[in-house]
């Protein structure tokens, strides 16, 4: 079951302080590279897995889409989402992914950003998107990075010379990971890169496009602390069709 | 272009110590996966990218295959498979795979085992490999995975606990890679899982199975030497259709 720990009040004030948090998807370095793997949204039914505060359901209205049914399992998040908008096309819904239900070819987009990697039933996820989708259409999502989630201590490291590096192990061990993160303690699942592409497939859809996401040197330039992320990716990106 | 490290005598003779190449496919822990990735044999045209000393063609032979384009830089390499068979099944060629030229749709399966972290052309490979293939027929192929060729020092360490770890760093800066193996200097060229995924598709292939290959507890109970694969992948199996 998905940890309800965004919930928890302490955790929920320290995630609104986060640049995200307080920028939107501006706030997202990764968002950029995500938008150019977005079709065309005039006309789209979306729906959103994760939605958080809503950010991009009402982005995906605001670019022509007709609906967004916008799904999170924390209801402080909804609320929050709620007090950002009340736009009739957009449904915001309290689910939890590991039980998600959608009904069949309802959708012309799915989207998910950094929630997939608190799922532990990947591949009932992907199989209900799959089915809910009319065919011929994405699926682009964002998780948490094999290489981010893997670790026994996911802490960057220095060597002699001062260079950053990060202590990868357990790659091929899959499963729970917990982390403590803005002071709650976070449960994760730890997918292999490899596996996230075959449930995909599995699951009847096409692999389109997949990102180990980096920054460009502008985007370094304009925030250096973004070039850890040549050092290791902390986002994976992925399209794939239906 | 491909160094020609493999016609180095003593480098060659150092890679003669190896399993695999005592062992040929047997001395390769990786390759009971890469087996399950191939189609039946019977009555395909087969080309083998790195053949080395020639193991998979002649397996592909004695599994069905009628023919089977083996390539190589090296001399020394083609000069051993030759000893270790003269099947006029098997058409060893000497063959840089930077400036690789194949005759369109002349082939049933395309192969590589750990030989295209050489190529600095990916996609140029990929492109005429595609053309190559006949329609519906596959490219099945192993690199040095991302995690391995990415940092600038590839070597395990031990944290306080005496557990191994990979220091992982550079893994989105692409590009050429210089390592010291088997007493010699090797040039790779890393490029991220995404950039190598995206190459294929951009060729035309449609992506059918990714693998960060590990062992099976069977085979770390085995060889006790192959938990290493588990804190980090070594090898990167990739499964695609024309």
């Amino acid at each position: 079951m998905t940890e309800p720990i965004y919930d928890d009040p302490d955790f929920f004030a320290a995630y609104g302080q986060m640049p995200r948090s307080v920028h939107g998807l501006a706030g997202a370095p990764e968002w950029p590279t995500i938008r150019a793997l977005l079709p065309d949204l005039s006309g789209k039914r979306v729906v959103d897995l994760g939605c958080g505060y809503g950010w991009f359901a009402r982005w995906a209205i605001a670019h022509g889409a007709t609906h967004v049914t916008a799904i999170d399992v924390s209801q402080r998040m909804l609320a929050r989402a709620a007090e950002l908008t009340d736009d009739p096309r957009i449904a915001y819904t309290a689910r939890d992914l590991e039980r998600l239900d959608l009904l069949p070819e309802s959708f012309d987009l799915a989207y998910s950003s950094l929630a997939l990697h608190y799922v532990s039933n990947l591949s009932g996820v992907l199989s209900v998107v799959h089915r809910a989708l009319a065919a011929g259409s994405r699926f682009v999502f964002t998780v948490e990075h094999p290489i981010y989630t893997a670790p026994r201590s996911p802490e960057w490291q220095r060597d002699r010379s001062g260079h950053k590096f990060w202590p990868l192990d357990r790659y091929a061990v899959e499963g729970v990971r917990t982390t403590n993160w803005l002071g709650g303690n976070i449960v994760k699942y730890h997918r292999t890169l490899g596996t996230i592409v075959n449930q995909l497939i599995g699951a009847g859809f096409t692999i389109e496009h997949v990102r180990d996401w980096s920054p460009t040197p502008a985007e370094v330039a304009a925030d250096p602390a973004l070039s850890d992320e040549l050092e290791r990716p902390t986002f994976l990106l992925v399209s794939a069709r239906r």
